[in-house]
């Protein structure tokens, strides 16, 4: 099985860069399955109903979100219908939507699941139990599962990585929108990535115009942090499964600059 | 003129791969200056005098240090009389040592400076400031100017990287433990990258024992974080700068295994 | 009924003010009940088995524990049999010992709760939802319900007594060692203060000795914060309780300084 | 010399009683100066031009901000040519506005601060290095000096009283929104309080309302934080100041509510 898994798409150059190279890719070479990061899909926010449609449409099967979860309040509700967006599953019991999803593939089922850390971010639940209980066997049967770890510290995305080695298939992490070189599959067959990147503008700090972002750090005086133009970058992994057994086989990094 | 700066080196593992590789590297690969970020290398704490001179009788000319500088209380003594350790120069006035080093070199003179960041992290002096009074030609006449940035957000490493584009020939971030796969010249002839990585034991969780730092994510009590063994990594970028211009040429990640 | 609740208690000055005041008082001012946190009763740091002895031979029915529960190591294996040693119920499954207790007293039954917030904190589990279970019918009978909120932001503390406002007669802040001025009973019945205090030695920052953390802040140059000398304040609430309807009737703050 | 220092004001129902209150207190009860921090001023968010004069008018002679000192953007202009706003002076040289001012009152001149905290806040410089700064004789002659000390953690600002002790009248914190009960002035003639509180709605958490906030921390899902309506309390301290030695002489809490 073969699995394109894609770094936080932010705003209208990330989706075009998805747009123009997904559905060629789906094509050419044999991907069963597309997962994308779209917490920042819109203007660099977290995106509303049209704007997850317009990233299905281009050959997302399953789009996971994170911090910037609910920026569009259309979100919250929308979230409800729409069992293909997943939010992190440890965010609290009364949060709209949910964390994970079994999906068909031409190569058998998956089960994908979205959790967001705790260190250096907001409270929510701990990511670790709600691997556990999202992950053992009644909930997911299906033998190959794939998790975005969106969270900011390497720390806990790699001890992620090590605490659910033999259980997924992958354990990709999101959130800092800078692509690390540690890809890896562990011992167990679970590939790692600490983070997949940013699929977005290429000359930008993570995605956004330079100037009011230096502007901020030196004066600390708000800005208003605009998507960087010019020339796109779409960042991913892709993994190689072997379904029957849910351990992966390779993790491929993959960084494709559009003009 | 070749630079190799190597990632923040952690415990006696780390020590050894250095040890092993770096003096042959010296001889063979024509290196002009080594830089190394050694805030961990006594058993993953900050150093003392004695493991900072093996690390220079290694063939490092210059040691950084981070958040870990004073693990060891020696130290505090120590870098007064010890030019060849930087700490971060934005650190307030108050703190011993400095943050900056004019050192020559076989293809001429070059300034190396340390800073820390501030998100995520404790409070410093704005690391930004620091480096504009710290490159100012008066105080940095030398045409070449290595950072080490020692921080944790990938934003605020990035902005760094845009802030000193022509200012300085790298920025090479440290602290995260993972290596980045942004390595670039910047069009001002800065090489950055986000983060260069680690040097230490490749089976662990930034370079502690997996088991414990399990537990410690899991429950919150208290565990022991040894240095883990086993199979060494050094994770480095190897720079090639214009002297005569104090530009990037190149800069090349490397990651060697040293079993 | 009368129940006192005495804020955190620092080192030896501290302990020695608690021995003093709180005999004479259980045996003069009727008090049915004394609640003491103790999270830095051992020189600042948590406490081990025989200073948590000696709080409870001067007076203190139960003693609750925060962020330092487990500075002594010793506390780990010991809370496992002391159940009158309460952590915040909000920790980890995994943790040792647990976070409520159901206590008689000679005005009847009453259940102490310990609970932590997340805000400015250390991750932990929901505290509003941990409230939620240790407070409903099944496991607290005892009409009467005490809890220590161990936090940081005003806002977290000042919801909780919110969010409990009739299920429980009292929510007492802890963890700032400065006592509020906010003491109040909420239309619903619950008494609540944003912080109690701390009974430690009054010349000091938290407690600690003034220099050294004066030169840290200034510095940043790590320092041993030794317990400051001299005289000491007991920084407490009393609690008027309606033991039939489990609803609070007064609270009163105190503050006694002892040379 | 006597000098009224109000907290945080919080919307509509802060101004209004600090309207009804101050005016009549400025009359009646011989006060030199009034300082208030109103930083929330606006809806509870910082406030623009046109709130700031209102508050002007019913007797502030002196404005503080504090985090949210840009909240409102035309604030960012204005206080260029307003010197009786005054954001904090440790935030960096970039900033618009100032940090300190010499006003003079029927008593004499004085000079009041603005500092923000850093311990659990955005990064800015130093406080204690800009007290030093802004108190040393050439710039601040006026022997009263009174600081607002803007900040979270109780350590850092109790640590600023003693640091500050002989060298201002009093130090102000403000920032929590809840009055604590520690007034006092210390030894070498500065009065202190470790939070003034709030001048806001009573029935609120921090004078917001209180059903969004707990919505909030409880499923973390984003709400609108509206001012809470209802009876409202005006905190604040007056302080009666020694104007030929610019120490205090006593410090009082105040907390008036307006139904
Ligand atoms: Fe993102
Ligand atoms: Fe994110
Ligand atoms: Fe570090
Ligand atoms: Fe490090
Ligand atoms: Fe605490
Ligand atoms: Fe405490
Ligand atoms: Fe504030
Ligand atoms: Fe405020």
């Amino acid at each position: 099985m073969e699995v394109l898994f894609v770094g936080d798409i932010v705003g209208r150059p990330g989706r075009t860069a998805f747009q123009r190279l997904v559905p060629e890719w789906r094509r050419d070479r044999g991907l069963d399955l597309v997962i994308a990061n779209a917490e920042n899909a819109a203007g660099g926010r977290g995106p509303g109903p049209s704007i997850a449609d317009a990233l299905f449409e281009a050959g997302a099967d399953v789009l996971t979100l994170g911090d910037h979860a609910w920026d569009d309040r259309e979100m919250i509700a929308h979230i409800a219908s729409e069992r293909r967006i997943l939010r992190p599953a440890n965010m609290p019991p009364g949060a709209p939507g949910r964390g994970d999803l079994r999906i068909d593939t031409p190569s058998g089922p998956v089960t994908v699941l979205s959790l967001i850390g705790r260190t250096f971010m907001g409270p929510n639940d701990c990511p670790f139990r709600a691997a556990d209980d999202a992950l053992k066997e009644a909930r997911a049967p299906a033998r190959v599962r794939i998790v975005d770890f969106h969270a900011e510290a390497t720390s806990e995305k790699i001890a992620m990585g090590r605490y659910l080695d033999g259980r997924a298939a992958a354990v990709c992490g999101t959130h800092t929108h800078v692509q690390t070189s540690d890809e890896r599959v562990l011992p167990g067959g679970t590939a790692c990535i600490t983070d997949v990147g940013m699929t977005g503008p290429r000359n930008s700090v993570l995605g956004r115009e330079i100037e009011p972002v230096l502007e901020k750090f030196i004066t600390h005086v708000p800005q208003r942090f605009g998507v960087a133009k010019g020339e796109a970058v779409l960042e991913a992994v892709r993994i190689t499964i072997d379904q029957a057994t849910g351990r992966a086989e390779a993790i491929e990094r993959i960084r494709e600059i559009v003009s």
